[in-house]
């Protein structure tokens, strides 16, 4: 089966917001999904989008997508950080994932970036061994923080 | 001794790079930046710039600063990245680090952004605790994983 990798549109955000919601599900956190389709075309299009997407297709039907936008490496400069990568789980093993992840790389080497940057869950050996087979540094010493829209509220009362 | 924090201009950059460059120092990684003033002259302003900056001023010298950017979640939406927060070694302990570390996250309450973002080193734990202290969530089964200029340059070439 042949597929094709093209840049995400705002007509494919409800296909993206599909992916985003299965990987929610297999994850076994159907609820964390807070963002909508309007959120995804306001948020990914227009004068300041937050982010790109590639989506692959086969047969018009679209089965993956990565998502990324730009950082800012303080001692390297502009670099690009690569959010999700999805592949719909009746889709895998036709490479489809190998080739998003590919055009990414593509599209940061055509940019002229410093650093790709992604994150992998600490379990995952199989997706550490790929990313280490493609030339990627896996970095174990350093932890997320995140301080969420709660949070944010309470601290802010706080002072 | 009482200071300042407004948000940073271009005219800052210079000092700003003396900060980063001070913690590369203190990090024992003193050729690590690569990053010039006009790099952050020219990444940080104009149409597009890739991140902002509060910096903090005592006597009319700026001696400390944070630098941060817009970062998406497929989960939330739009967030904030923390990436560098330094003061000074000669201005600790004047509270000017929490100072930045609320104006920052007082900027993302305005924006109405649903989660803000750094990392931490494992080892740090009085960074660890202040952060847990604030109401911040430390995420320590996902792991960092960055792809350089050069292994970016090697992959496309083994494609």
């Amino acid at each position: 089966m042949s597929f094709l990798i093209r840049k995400g549109e705002k007509k494919d955000m409800p296909a993206v917001l599909g992916l985003i919601q299965e990987l929610a599900d297999f994850e076994k956190e159907p609820d964390a999904v807070e963002v909508t389709v309007e959120d995804l075309e306001n948020n990914g299009f227009g004068e300041n989008p937050l982010f790109k997407t590639f989506v692959a297709e086969v047969e018009g039907e679209i089965v993956g997508m990565a998502l990324f936008y730009a950082r800012y490496s303080t001692w390297k400069g502009p670099s690009i950080h690569l959010e999700d990568l999805i592949v719909s789980e009746s889709k895998r093993n036709l490479k489809i994932g190998k080739a998003l992840y590919s055009k990414v790389i593509e599209y940061g080497f055509e940019k002229g970036v410093k650093r790709i940057e992604w994150v992998v869950l600490d379990w995952n050996t199989p997706a550490v061994e790929f990313y280490k087979k493609t030339g990627a540094n896996v970095l174990t010493d350093w932890n997320t923080v995140q301080m969420d829209e709660i949070a944010i509220k309470n601290y802010i009362e706080s002072l």
